[in-house]
């Protein structure tokens, strides 16, 4: 198992072990909390960390937003498929692995975004890869300009495409427009940044790169991972909700957040699918996405697209967490959207927070640390949405105040 | 959408046509067919390709090589997670995804390669790119052994670990000897290979290639995708069948073949979970795989390691197959395992063999093509089960014989 010269030449176990500890001493050594969430009472859910037996515990951290995964419609449709066609695709899209749920649904995202196609992926990490990696090799010297805060998937995506990056102040178009005047006009380029960023939950101005790219000739792309189902009319994200969504070259979302289930997309014109399709490695070669979870999104995505109850009691239960948190003087961050990250600057006291939050209080909200974020804005990201109540969040807040005191943390003026 | 200024500078339009343009000279533009399969009567499917409505068809490219997909103790298990907890996870394993069966699957695992601890990943894909690109990164100066025939996955993490790469030829232990004896002793060494390759059905020698890891000090890493389930007296692999699995480092297996669901995973020592739970953006940065199917796994494995009437029934079958077409003079390939490939040699006759066998007889089998294998060996590459019976067999025997005939074909002498 270990090879037999330990000590001898390399001593594998030795550095591995220094990898671990590395960890440990900067107070980033990450635990994973073991839950089981009970369908039918979202955000409820049982503990099983750190003592025997489950505990009741509420979610405050669950990126099923709107909580669809409980929705009785998606859970009927995946009910539906699996007795209809069984557990798994059996193969890749191309061997045996493409089902008509996979072409429906396509078809619903395709027309979610106004695009003429989409295309599933078994995650949205993969997506961002394979999409970036694959669209920068077809374009001889391609340059990417991407946002500095861009999620780690693709920043992944563009370090495997080979091919050169200029990386933009964050949301800042003014050093965007500097980037893209210094290059060659012959040259093909590539705007990638987010819609809505998850751990400060601000939103990119997209019009205005928009307007950048047509004045330099870039194509771009635009993850919506963190605003498709909860933004715009029909759930089409910031796009949809800025009316831009015509103008963006490709638009990437997940079907693991808002929409309750798992997997990627994208949408864009149809010869960008099909490029993508035939020439994506981590599209190609790999089992595709269950039919049961596909027949989960069918439903998921259909339903957000007529429905606004849930995105508006997301809205409501953000606004209402804010609120309490600022009045109580806790250091809430300024997010515009359904994110309410709480600033700690500090890996050790972000996670003692949450610790003490998990086993005294019930609440469960992870700490959010490097990689994640960057080292000294370690916080705590809560994501509130249309199950919380009030009495919950206020039970939320006179807890953290309780914390807050009790580790002698800095409260600000309330507002 | 496309950037106004096309024509102008960059004509990114006609840079994707020419990308798709080539597919089709080369006769690999890829068709997904459409189809549902039938669950409880594998491998009966529905085909929506090229007519209007289902036509019933049987599946002969499934990598589902037990229908497990199908099993009533998968789809119960599924069922009642989905009940239990909902349709997703709702986050990474480290936020808010990490559920009980999470756990309980990797304890399952682990068990059955023998090792310390395991992690789940999204896909084998991911697997493979994750661990291996993180593996070596965090080895400084290691060079990387890979066989010449391993999947895109463990391609693609090699490559993007950043590290030296010395090719073997495929299965050739002399050859892998020489290129160990030509490095320094002092430098990281990893071995990546496969025990069954997929598109040949060939087996690689493990404890030979144990035994160059030892005597130059090299770790080894195993993929078991298209084994796992399949081999061993508890579906643990060709290592389990060849009694090596304790020999080598990392065995990694996909959950979305003979186990029928989704998913990937690795097992090795606790230390290397660890490093790589801590350290692969691909794990890191994704949402966990939905709880209805890793209980679906859960039931899989379980049912696996103490029933051998699967694997039975698919050896049998296989080797069925193997005889009708050399009885009948068709070009099967030497394959030592549940693989049968039909060697063709062309791109453009097998598809046009494929579109026959599914227009004319119903019989659903895909062309394989590059870059799955090497240019000039286009093939078709049956899979045959536990559900497929005699009378099946003989149809599609007869069919081939047939269309060999039409396209004027080569006949082997009977063997």
């Amino acid at each position: 198992m270990w090879a037999k010269g330990i000590g001898l030449f390399v001593n594998y176990k030795h550095i591995f072990a220094q990898a671990i500890d590395r960890l440990h001493e900067e107070g980033r050594y990450r635990v994973f909390i073991d839950i089981l969430r009970n369908k039918g009472a979202f955000p409820n859910a049982r503990c099983f960390h750190g003592h025997n037996g489950p505990k009741p515990i509420t979610v405050w951290c669950s990126n099923d937003y709107l909580s669809m995964g409980q929705h009785p419609k998606v859970v009927a449709a995946m009910e539906e498929a699996l007795h209809d066609v069984g557990a798994g695709s059996g193969g890749t899209r191309n061997i045996g692995g493409n089902t008509h749920y996979h072409i429906d649904l396509e078809g619903e995202l395709a027309d979610l975004h106004g695009k003429e196609g989409a295309l599933i992926f078994t995650s949205g990490y993969v997506s961002n890869e394979a999409t970036l990696s694959t669209l920068a090799k077809l374009l001889p010297g391609c340059i990417i300009f991407s946002d500095e805060l861009n999620h780690a998937s693709m920043i992944a995506g563009i370090r495997n495409s080979g091919c050169e990056k200029r990386v933009f102040r964050h949301n800042d178009v003014e050093h965007l427009r500097e980037l893209l005047a210094a290059e060659d006009p012959a040259v093909p380029k590539l705007i990638a940044f987010e819609s809505v960023y998850s751990m400060d939950g601000d939103i990119a101005p997209i019009a205005e790169i928009c307007d950048l790219a047509d004045e330099f000739n870039a194509l771009t792309y635009l993850d919506e991972v963190h605003a498709v189902g909860m933004y715009g009319a029909r759930g089409g994200g910031i796009s949809e909700r800025d009316d831009v969504a015509h103008r963006l070259t490709i638009i990437e979302g997940t079907l693991g957040k808002a929409f309750g289930v798992m997997g990627g997309y994208i949408a864009a014109d149809q010869m960008i699918i099909d490029v993508i399709r035939s020439y994506a490695p981590g599209f190609i070669f790999t089992t595709s996405l269950s039919p049961v979870l596909v027949s989960g999104v069918l439903a998921s995505v259909r339903h957000l697209k007529q429905s606004n109850e849930e995105r508006e009691g997301q809205q409501a239960a953000a606004a209402k967490l804010k609120q309490l948190m600022r009045d109580a003087g806790l250091p809430v961050m300024p997010s515009v959207t359904h994110i309410v990250p709480l600033m700690v600057g500090d890996p050790v006291k972000a996670k003692r927070i949450s610790d003490i939050l998990l086993a005294e209080y019930g609440a469960y909200v992870q700490p959010i640390n490097y990689p994640t974020v960057p080292r000294g804005t370690e916080r705590l990201r809560f994501t509130p949405g249309p199950t919380h109540d009030e009495a919950m969040m206020r039970d939320l807040v006179d807890a953290l105040v309780e914390i807050w005191d009790r580790l002698e943390l800095e409260f600000r003026k309330a507002a």
